[in-house]
């Protein structure tokens, strides 16, 4: 074996065993050449060995990375394009939502129903610190003022990473709010009356149609696509024809699809809906949990007549728990804070200065790493585990982020019976029908690969299959 | 003078120099006896002897305690009861308030419009090592599970203390929320429907003027004694007239009239809102900011019918910033749970744990024994800074708890007016329109005592004089 064959095989190695995870950057060149001694031929030898057999990937003037894992060719297809009636609907969703959630709350079922990643994979032990250290350093006035939009050096630091994002929004358009469901449901009741309809995705994220149905708000559901989200084909004509107030869009890892709408259809939407003066509601709070190599545009960036409400949460990337979300609602920034200040005042203390602080300190984005890592990892083993468990005929999509995967059993399966009976066997599910206005997608389920993988799960997935074939 | 004179005379400069406070506990005769060295009979002419004067009272089978302060004769009077339209309204009040709340966040104003007592006044050193020792213990899990209805451990402490007040409550129904606020929200959006009338004080809290605002809501406002609260007469008149689908009252130390509603009328409203099936929205934040001997009973003590929604918090008396509250909401508890989780779905875990921790360890009953007795200090130096710097004819309640002094000036004053001036000069007021659906009491103003009576205080009190003269 050559000496870059080895040093190749060398760093295979580490791949295989997980010590070097996919988005890792590899050492450079020089790196290899000052301590492993080699030289730089070596190392380029070794490193396009590995391009070419698709382990690694370079990235034009930042280095080599281990390569995104590939989808094996027996993964599931894909679930074709939504198919929602075209009329608006009255929302009556709630009673079947609080019913499936209830049940999985239960702690020591296997979690394929729950909304939220595994809690093991957060830095739950310095943010203890942090907040530790936030409360001894608090002034009391601040407990007093602090009321919204919220705390400065918190909103700050949001401002900088929208910033980073190319969408730079002032720190005063900002309001922190009590998780982004609260964010969501301020910026709806901000543009609505009751009696408006709100365009939403076909199936949707069942918080947009509890917040719709308490807001007396009809649904509009739009075709969409399980990998690039809703069709513009579509949108364009539900906005003509249902003249909405609102358009409620998961851009970026939708729950339950997992679809990603390019940037190019971002822009496209952004600018559809901005002709026909309906403010986005951009519910984003999985942007930051991509597999790919960088973090999805936002549709807020296409935003030219600040039209469009981005809402983010560190609740599902970095602090469940502590219940801070925010809002950046453009043009209507005021309209949203006044809603803040009159429902529910402010948002708790400890949990503002705990972020704000650690957002200060650095090492939120070497978090993230590991955490999309993580995902990526059990989102292929459970796909594999679909594929392997579930009957002929079952369709799977293949979310590029985020940790719901979204599956069409064959036809005539009933995902609500499924559910019970799965939910018998200590395994919780969310059925299709949770996730529209008129419960269709009676044979499909979205399951959860937030948690770290093991055989329970696996054994988990081998009984739903059983279930499901039966 | 003889010795029980002198050990009288002793105890006297100690209340006089604040070193004894009002409500505070004298040592025992067995205590005065052992320590003291003097006879049984001496400590007892003492004591009554200070009875005799007003410096201390007797409690049957408790002890002695240092009396509650008297006002001075030159008090000023208090105001009538109210006379609002007897017709409902639809409510505009939303932008004042906002441009009076945003106005008075000045930090370095004079903060007599503020809604909040001083930060210096609560445990926050304590508070901060429970929240550091609360999350240094949390469970993982418990960030995916303590969603609504709240953390278990704080709804049990919050469970003990409706029982110690004669009003027991399982925890199951109680729901934690982001302070009162949100609690009053929630029960209010559980049982109305746009369009419906809702029954308020008058004057009435502005913060539920908004939310009847934003919810579509009609207010009916009654008529109130500023010293015991709404009137039995006109509330029963108000819900022959209006059918109204709540009633939102708060029973103990209202803001902006600082009235106690007694025991007995309590009950009586409680009863007659339960003949018209009419839930009452319960709003208690200042119940445990009380002056007299022992905690006001709880309306929700004379519910039969689950029809009393109690909403409590701990923002006013033990934690700003925390932002816990939380609502007891009898039959609508499931109601008032759902809407919790599909509104915000749950409230910070550190602010909970840190609470629950702090409760369990003891000191509540402690700390508000002392904030209860700077309150009624700062109480007593206002209404007599009222009584020198205001014009002749100026009205003030003497509210029993709380910490907000309602002050009606000579008819003819225009509070919109002196508020703005007022803010040139460094001083925040709440000007009485604030406090009205129809924007009434023009010539009135509520008035903060809740921060440590200072001369630059006094002196705020000395221009709000002259300016009110002009």
């Amino acid at each position: 074996m050559k000496l870059y064959e080895a040093l190749a095989q060398e760093i295979e190695d580490l791949v295989s065993r997980q010590a070097l995870r996919p988005g890792d950057r590899l050492p450079s060149v020089r790196q290899q050449q000052a301590r492993r001694g080699v030289s730089p031929a070596t190392v380029f030898q070794a490193y396009y060995l590995l391009e070419a057999r698709g382990v690694i990937e370079s990235r034009p003037r930042s280095g080599y990375y281990v390569a995104r894992r590939r989808l094996p060719d027996d993964a599931p297809p894909e679930p074709h394009v939504s198919q929602p009636a075209f009329d608006a609907a009255v929302v009556d969703v709630s009673a079947l939502v609080f019913d499936v959630l209830g049940a999985a709350r239960n702690r020591s079922a296997i979690p394929f129903g729950s909304a939220f990643p595994s809690p093991l994979l957060f830095p739950l032990e310095r943010l203890a610190r942090e907040t530790a250290s936030a409360m001894r350093r608090l002034d009391p006035w601040s407990t007093v003022a602090d009321l919204a939009p919220g705390n400065d050096a918190l909103r700050r630091q949001i401002a900088l990473r929208y910033q980073l994002d190319g969408a730079p929004v002032p720190p005063d358009d900002i309001v922190i709010t009590n998780g982004a469901m609260e964010a969501l449901n301020l910026c709806l009741q901000a543009v609505t009356r009751p009696g408006d309809a709100v365009l939403v995705e076909s199936p949707a994220f069942y918080a947009a149609l509890q917040a719709l149905e308490r807001l007396g708000l009809r649904a509009v559901e739009v075709a969409t696509d399980p990998r690039d989200g809703m069709e513009i084909g579509a949108l364009a004509q539900a906005l003509e024809r249902h003249r909405p107030a609102a358009c409620w869009l998961m851009t970026s890892f939708q729950n339950p699809l997992g679809c990603l709408m390019p940037a190019g259809k971002k822009q496209a939407v952004v600018e559809l809906l901005a002709r026909h003066q309906v403010p986005l509601i951009e519910d984003d709070v999985y942007g930051e949990l991509y597999f790919g190599a960088r973090r999805p545009a936002l549709a807020k960036r296409y935003d030219q007549h600040g039209l469009v409400m981005h809402c983010g949460s560190f609740s599902k990337c970095l602090a469940p728990g502590f219940r801070i979300g925010w809002a950046s609602p453009g043009r209507h920034a005021k309209a949203v804070e006044r809603l803040k200040l009159s429902t529910s005042l402010a948002c708790a203390m400890p949990s503002q200065l705990a972020l704000a602080g650690y957002l200060a300190q650095g090492g939120y984005d070497r978090h993230l790493r590991q955490l999309r890592s993580a995902l990526e990892a059990q989102r292929d083993a459970m796909l594999m585990a679909v594929a392997r468990h579930f009957p002929a005929g079952t369709r799977a999509t293949r979310p590029e982020g985020g940790y719901f995967l979204w599956v069409e059993l064959p036809a005539g399966a009933d995902a609500l019976a499924l559910q019970r009976a799965a939910l018998e066997r200590g395994i919780s599910i969310a059925p299709g029908p949770m996730f529209s206005a008129r419960r269709e997608f009676g044979n499909c389920l979205r399951l959860n690969y937030g948690h770290l993988w093991n055989a329970e799960l696996e054994d988990a997935m081998a009984v739903l299959g059983r279930l499901a074939r039966a």
